[in-house]
């Protein structure tokens, strides 16, 4: 009998971190505390009585078909759905190349398996998703980052990407930078991509929530054969079902799908018939637009409290939809040393490090305006002015 | 612009394949064919009317809560419930051991990425389950199989393993072997196991199965910081929610946890509560005896139907539990070779050599009794008797 432990871990775990951002959430869990640092969508979206109905009569009609195993694929009606849905947004997509996946984030994991192999290069934003990040970092990739500006990756700053196995991007209003590229901007990226043969993997969780005018259509509208494209159910209907959908060229469609079947055998087919129901006779036209409504109000509250309270020397960009702002401090400010006195004071943030892959600006915060109410947002708001004016003070004296 | 194909993919994917079954399965899905491939439980045994009531409970009483985004670990009350009723099975599970995940297949793609390494010796039963072979696979270890007998690995047979991440071993009516690991056989491969300081990977996707009397405490039960447990309600309650969880000693938690974080965040957690609102009450001790006689009708069909029509030189152990029947043939006779034969007769079944890491055994083929009702299953095993008969007299003309 040995006591000693048996286990010896794979070398990829080094790589594997706790989410800096889950940390944070608990820390926030303190009553009182206003949180702005949640990516959560606002529960009053969920569109609960829909819900009821579809699962009532999923389990009426196909009981049997909706508890039972299922195609790893998912079920087709849903990825007809889903194909013709992205028909409307610009795209040509066979259901052959829909493949079902347990939430966006389980894409993710899929296209690092098929795609990374240890030491692959993989180009991502500047600052990007933090959940990409965790996604790809068992397949122990080096990670670049690719020059942005306010529009996202800039095409002629590509040559960072060189060899890359793929560039990650999210182009519209981009968690956690709230921005969204521009039709020209997109243009201009995947010529460079093509030219360069640089794949790209395009996600797409906050397309749908724009406030103004839809988002230009997506870069595999563009470049099909080159773009595994990542949607969402979990921004218009709910993140609970864990449903969402990889889009692939039918070269790469039979590795992702061994891939999924490997991870899950198939994401559950009840959440799928369910959500099928829900979404099949248009729901989803007049749904989206109570949420994009809502949100909006958030945005131009949150957009009134920074105006009014934030001390010079910040910076922000007006998201145009999506969930967040992304606000640059002065350089003399570390957003995640000031985080403690933040809390403290009653309001919580995402400090921005956490989104780089490398080289963090420490004086960068992400703010989520879905979450709270108007008032609570202008309240947390000044709360944050406060404290940095205090930095700010303390920084001077 | 480039049109060559822009994507490379990871060395890994030269491992992944289409699961065998899956091809069998659609082979099998012309009407007229008696299905004895599938391991599919049957949909007869699924609680549709407990689900009805848990979705309208959960929909009406916590909805906000289960459409939301939710903790990795999993539900709070679900991990609980799991550790409590482990306890009754012998196990001394604390809740913060239980990580919920999406049907047991997660837990094997988790413990793959979390214990091997490129080249990494994993162990595992011959005949094995294909589920978890495909699991490993992408994490490309080099798979070795302990000798086994009707009772699963051999204890002194051990040495098969020696360097191995770990043993892969299911203990309770095997998948495809139906065996199970007796008292005896349990208590001599933990010591043997712990004298080697090989940790082990225990799946129990079956052990509520049984028959006549509950299988023997699990390994886990035995040397809980060397095994990590799997389990699952896919066939207790259905498999289309995906819903199964991984016990694991303290030191690998946090590490299985990221992985599971990286993976999908979490498991629907719709679906968590809906499952955890069925069986809070003590309702599994009332519905699985009855899924218990069902099947052990079905296998008792199936067993006089071998008994009444399979040729001499076959044999069959009978099992105790769960849903298979394994079948060793006479030497001369290719299970793959005459599968074609015995679909165009009007039945299925699945070849056994998919089941072997390595030396796969020809004369092999796995029996499903819970799919098909018992006259079906007498006239299935007449058929395949037939065919059977047909290959001897050719192989002998």
């Amino acid at each position: 009998m040995t006591s000693a432990n048996p286990w010896q871990t794979a070398r990829r775990t080094a790589r594997m971190n706790p989410s800096v951002i889950r940390e944070i959430l608990k820390m926030t869990e303190r009553s009182g505390v206003i949180s702005l640092a949640g990516g959560l969508p606002s529960p009053d979206t969920f569109p609960v009585e829909a819900m009821r109905e579809a699962t009532a009569r999923v389990l009426r009609d196909q009981p049997r078909e909706a508890l039972q195993y299922a195609a790893s694929e998912g079920f087709p009606p849903l990825r007809e759905w889903v194909a013709e849905h992205l028909g409307e947004q610009g795209m040509q997509v066979d259901p052959e190349q829909v493949l079902i996946t347990t939430g966006s984030q389980q894409g993710l994991d899929l296209v690092g398996k098929v795609l990374i192999d240890t030491g692959s290069t993989v180009a991502v934003e500047a600052p990007t998703y933090l959940g990409a990040l965790q996604a790809f970092a068992p397949y122990e990739p080096e990670v670049v980052a690719v020059p942005c500006d306010d529009e996202g990756p800039r095409p002629d700053a590509l040559a960072a990407a060189h060899g890359a196995r793929f560039l990650y991007v999210l182009p519209n209003f981009q968690n956690p930078s709230g921005r969204c590229m521009g039709e020209g901007r997109r243009a201009a990226l995947v010529k460079a991509a093509q030219a360069m043969g640089l794949p790209l993997v395009e996600d797409n969780p906050y397309g749908d929530l724009w406030f103004d005018a839809a988002p230009p259509a997506p870069l595999a509208a563009r470049w099909a054969e080159g773009t595994v494209y990542l949607g969402s159910f979990s921004k218009v209907l709910a993140p609970g079902l864990r449903l969402g959908y990889a889009v692939a060229p039918p070269l790469l469609c039979p590795k992702l799908l061994q891939a999924k079947q490997a991870a899950d055998l198939h994401t559950p087919g009840f959440n799928q018939r369910v959500v099928h129901e829900v979404v099949r006779n248009g729901f989803l036209r007049e749904h989206v637009p109570t949420i994009r409504a809502r949100y909006k109000l958030q945005r131009d509250a949150m957009r009134a409290a920074l105006d009014a309270h934030m001390p010079a020397g910040c910076r922000w960009v007006v998201p145009s939809g999506g969930m967040f702002f992304w606000v640059e401090l002065p350089e003399s400010i570390d957003a995640t040393a000031m985080l403690p006195r933040a809390v403290e004071a009653g309001v919580a943030y995402v400090p921005g490090a956490a989104f780089f892959a490398s080289q963090p600006r420490a004086n960068t915060l992400r703010l989520s305006f879905v979450t709270v109410a108007p008032a609570e947002i202008a309240r947390g708001v000044a709360l944050l002015s406060q404290v940095l004016r205090q930095q700010l003070a303390g920084g001077a004296a």
